[in-house]
């Protein structure tokens, strides 16, 4: 659809100002500058309103929606095996796709355009971006010892990609051997050797726990990065989530071979698993980005809050004001995730880009007055603010009002879901 | 006004059930009881809406906040020098009052139904307070060297203490002397005196930073702990704010006293303070409350923000998900932060008690489904939920429209006045 965007705040090059943006199909045709023939379809008030590039949540598991609030204040492994696997185990028929249905509306309502996703049931997930015009990077979630190409999660996984055609790129995968300790050394090669031979990248939980180091290095005398690096996770475009705990040599290593790193901060500090060193990586020349991880975990998926988590607890750590900024948060919420999940022309308010777009409503007492209306990106917002969302050209939501799902529908399917799931 | 609560989800005795809540004037008259001769002047639908006790704020500076945004990602010196005393020493006239009136609307919006306040122009607070109904206790901030009784802080302080008649005990005051390194011995030995002498508590920040420990260490001997209980600070009602620097002998002299401490979880990470000890305050068995600090040093005054940063950042540094659950974080914003505000019943949903309340609204995605409403309230909620505030049995807001205040008049005004003190 042919958008404009009236004389609104918006953040290009790093800078708020007015700026009228003109959007034409899918791309950002023009900003203060109409378009030779182009007619708005649509104009949108730039009154009180900031525009923002889509934020990207760049870790993630959708299908987890509805184990939010399941297993919390409690130890990882009863977390893990008397909250999640229960629930995840029983998830049969349409279930995994209202899972996805309620993550994305989640998401969509709080500015968020582009995910990146580790499924057990793909092609559901797959259903769901495209019915809801999201844009999303997926992978079928792997896990074995000994590498079989007949291995039925690595079929379902090839077999999901064609789906991907006829959404203007909307929709792309990865392939997502789980994690060091769940995924063998001879299957992790195997599985990279796929990758390169089909010209995918890699989606991997890196260096999340203590426990997780400590039975690699017993195991393999190898950090969690050492490991992924010798099964030539790296050689292809890799997305590396959590990297928790590592060392100095671990992101040299990440740096040189330009591995994207994602922090999910909220996840990271309810599984008692601490810190990722992010002002660190980002001193080592890494790309980090941020996530969000499952609801099961967080308990939102929200990635306002998780910049907010960003600017905040690494100051704490450090002892300073001075440690990672409302700008590096944004970026690593937009560019630095574009740049990860391997989307061109999406992450900036630029012309000739993708228009995935964030729109705020900041007549608000949290966002008055405008001091510094970047800052208040991260310090002030919660995600509420966003009135009217934009992916691709097309308007998922306006007013708060989702357009492409059915929300009463999506919330009384998740809730019959865990009647019977979680009675 | 008598108000009838039809069967929602309410917060009773730490357990979410539903119920149906009577209110009769300034006072929850019955929980599933209608009581006798009670007629509903209005009746709230409690379908999808879940009844907490109003939030409390136990530490805030309100007319800080036109000041939000103003200095981030900045040393410490340079925020207080550059960016808030500019504004805070221009201020006059009623700019105070409009940045009390934002920082009201602000906590009536997410639920915060009272406040600990101190005030450089505690009157115009004082105002804004018995305007908008909110329930407040406020100091005036006092800072000197020499005790003079005829000091003008003090007698600001002590002249708007009438101001409080006829509220029905809505509006309190405390004398707030700010600090060691800003209330010399002799100072703050003389305000604690008249406190003694007029039955006042006590407001004041301790331990935030190291620089604070540090020169008081050389100056007196003392840390900023034995230094306010050798003034005299604990023998009366004491609420300390923050709290972030402190040893073992401190944790047992502050429980010892009685004293309630307001921890501050994003004021202290953002000026790059760290984190308070608050598991080992707990278990020390002193009385934690939460406080937001000012809008300069957050950037907002959302209370649900900081419970979920209480719950998450404590697992962080103790490294275990088993550190400060869901239920204490709420009781800190609750029934602690009565229990130092010395608010007689407040902070529980009980018969008798007074009706404080917010009511969300949980039929929206990020509270969907409803594996663990109390957990929901900390790891899911971000305040943006709360459709009514109650306070005092009067509603401030109902379907987020605020109703004590004109919310249009407060954010031109704030915007007018900093566009003259900070162009």
């Amino acid at each position: 659809m042919n958008i404009e965007i009236k004389n609104a705040y918006a953040l290009t090059d790093g800078v708020i100002e007015r700026h009228s943006i003109y959007i034409e199909k899918d791309e950002i045709a023009g900003i203060d500058k109409k378009p030779a023939g182009f007619k708005a379809e649509k104009t949108i008030d730039g009154t009180d309103r900031l525009v923002i590039p889509g934020l990207i949540n760049a870790h993630t598991h959708s299908y987890m929606a509805p184990m939010r609030n399941i297993a919390d204040d409690m130890p990882f492994f009863d977390w893990l095996k008397k909250g999640v696997e229960p629930v995840e185990n029983s998830m049969s028929g349409e279930d995994p796709y209202w899972g996805a249905m309620l993550a994305i509306a989640e998401m969509i309502r709080c500015g968020t355009t582009a995910f990146n996703d580790m499924h057990m049931h793909i092609h559901k997930t797959s259903k769901a971006v495209k019915e809801t015009g999201i844009r999303a990077v997926l992978c079928r979630g792997l896990v074995g010892d000994r590498y079989d190409r007949e291995d039925v999660r690595i079929k379902q996984a090839l077999e999901e990609m064609p789906d991907g055609e006829g959404t203007n790129g909307r929709l792309t995968f990865m392939l997502g051997p789980h994690a060091p300790y769940s995924a063998g050394f001879d299957y992790l090669r195997g599985v990279t050797d796929i990758a390169k031979e089909k010209g995918l990248g890699i989606h991997i939980h890196l260096a999340e726990s203590q426990f997780e180091i400590d039975s690699l290095k017993q195991d393999q005398g190898l950090s969690p990065i050492e490991y992924a690096d010798k099964a030539g996770c790296f050689d292809v475009p890799c997305i590396a989530a959590h990297c928790v705990k590592i060392t100095d040599s671990d992101m040299a290593l990440l740096a040189k071979k330009n591995v994207s790193v994602v922090t999910n901060p909220a996840s990271n500090m309810k599984l008692g698993n601490g810190f990722a060193p992010v002002p660190e990586m980002m001193a080592a020349g890494i790309n980090v980005c941020i996530g969000t991880d499952g609801a099961a975990s967080n308990n939102s998926l929200n990635i306002f809050h998780e910049m907010s988590l960003i600017t905040l607890i690494h100051k704490g750590t450090h002892a300073t004001p001075v440690c990672i900024g409302a700008k590096e948060a944004l970026d690593m919420a937009t560019v630095n995730g574009a740049k990860a999940l391997g989307l061109k022309k999406v992450g900036m308010i630029k012309e000739g880009y993708k228009a995935d777009l964030a729109i705020l409503d900041i007549n608000t007492p949290s966002m008055i007055p405008r001091n510094n209306m970047l800052s208040s990106l991260t310090y002030s917002a919660n995600g509420s603010e966003v009135d009217t969302t934009i992916v691709d050209g097309e308007i998922l939501m306006e007013g708060r009002e989702l357009k492409t799902l059915d929300l009463e529908r999506v919330l009384y399917e998740v809730n019959r879901m865990m009647d019977r799931l979680n009675p």
